[in-house]
């Protein structure tokens, strides 16, 4: 196994644990909080490849932050990409029965719990965030809390899923997709990269180049998917796959396969090159090699 | 017009201001975000008592906090209040084709864009409140980060939330029912009357008596409303008026009309004793007289 993928599967675990250890757990006689809290355990802790806290901890491990506190950080994002999952699959929404092999949380409870379940999972990143363990200093945490509100917010991660439904509706440019996976998913991965930044007291030169490199790793994150959708019919197990592939907010809708491999492509070298204000970025850096590994992956 | 009348119409203006200029703007070209702020727009900006920040600024201002400050605490709380209604308002939780006298954000634009400006809204909250006007120390907006997160999760409001689903299938006993108010009522007036305290940086004594009072005020505006519901059949208008009365989670459907009024007078009079810590409570203070008015009110 390389080290990135021993890295991977450390970190994961990690991370498992922290986000298991924070999430609020059944008290006798509290049916409706128990309820909630059963629903976000099952959303939470049902598998994910926890890239978001990977390159949290990897950003924040180039300004030699601790990995305890860096973790509190890494749970809270994780939280937000876990909301969105569950608001996501929603049938008015994108419709997804199943989410990770089991089925989604409004088919495993029921559309409220599923909606309460997303609210509660969003107030308790900032719970988290705002956590003394999350950092000493309370005005760290405070950007961490203005980084995450932003990223998140109707000019982030939740605008560029309103883009996503109104694309289903009309056509988009390339630009308009650009901006649609930029919001939907590049704001959570730079909100990830920045927390790194923002735990070690980056300079503002450093956190741009983590804010742009994760941008891009977030573009190619999202055409790899979507050439995966395009190309790939059956799941390993031999079921089919959902296809995604006419869709039309995508790049591989608009450009077609072979140009949006170029493309993930160029912004893979991009996002590498940012990388290059740590020293030259090469083979055994963690973000260098998870950008390769997010441009080749097959699954 | 009372004193606390002119106060309650002077705060309401001028919250209402705030969150205008506070709420984003349509940017041309841009389908997705624009159509969240309409949504953001329509439905926190579409009337409502605005209570909640009444009661923070009046705290706030027990502790000679500037009203240029409070008024950005007062505009977060209200917009986790705006998200609240419009996820409360959807098919799959109260089913309530209107708000306030008009359509609410799922029929006037659909359900996914209701989600997802609910969703905006709250994240949208802790990003005013970690905004350098809300106070010019880091801790203290941390501190109200912290507060109100956990008025809002699993074990707050929407923990609330979701007990007040579950009851419709099963009979509440009257400390169910107390503890589903104080959640999905009272921890939001809690984290109201609890901001002011903070910004003012209020004794712990303060603060106790803060939430105690708050904590109380959300019980008997909960009593008041369910009677109202039990006892008016019809709108000033003449139309119907949605019958509420024989939902199982409220103290009117254990205690009957009679003895909830009792409940609401006791809960009033606690209310007011908590204030006294102050100086002792009486006409003329605007907390005091609130109480009075949610006890009394008719509409």
């Amino acid at each position: 196994m390389s080290d990135l993928k021993q890295e991977l599967a450390r970190v994961e675990r990690l991370v498992n644990e922290k986000m298991d250890a924070l999430l609020p757990i059944e008290i006798e006689g509290r049916v409706g909080e128990n309820r909630l809290a059963r629903a976000m355990r099952y959303s939470a802790l049902s598998g994910g490849k926890r890239i978001r806290p990977f390159i949290l901890l990897q950003s924040a491990n180039l300004f030699g932050v601790s990995e305890s506190c860096s973790l509190m950080a890494a749970a809270a994002i994780e939280f937000v990409h876990c909301f969105s999952l569950i608001h996501d699959d929603l049938p008015a929404l994108d419709d997804d029965d199943e989410r990770r092999g089991q089925p989604s949380l409004h088919k495993k409870f029921d559309e409220a719990t599923a909606i309460l379940a997303g609210d509660a999972l969003l107030a308790f990143a900032f719970e988290v965030l705002s956590h003394d363990t999350t950092h000493v200093d309370a005005s760290i945490r405070l950007e961490l809390v203005a980084s995450f509100s932003k990223a998140i917010g109707a000019n982030g991660m939740v605008g560029g899923q309103m883009i996503d439904i109104l694309s289903e509706e009309r056509d988009l440019n390339i630009e308009q997709i650009t901006r649609l996976q930029r919001l939907k998913t590049g704001q959570l991965f730079q909100a990830s990269c920045e927390a790194g930044a923002i735990l070690g007291r980056a300079t503002k030169n450093a956190r741009n180049a983590l804010r742009g490199y994760a941008n891009n790793l977030g573009l190619v994150f999202q055409i790899t998917d979507d050439l995966l959708d395009a190309t790939i019919e059956r799941n390993e197990d031999g079921t089919p796959r959902k296809n995604k592939s006419e869709e039309k907010g995508t790049y591989v809708a608009v450009l077609g396969v072979e140009k949006a491999k170029q493309q993930a492509t160029i912004l893979t070298a991009q996002a590498k090159e940012y990388l290059n204000v740590f020293g030259r970025c090469q083979s055994g850096d963690m973000l260098c090699d998870l950008a390769d590994m997010v441009l080749n992956r097959t699954k």
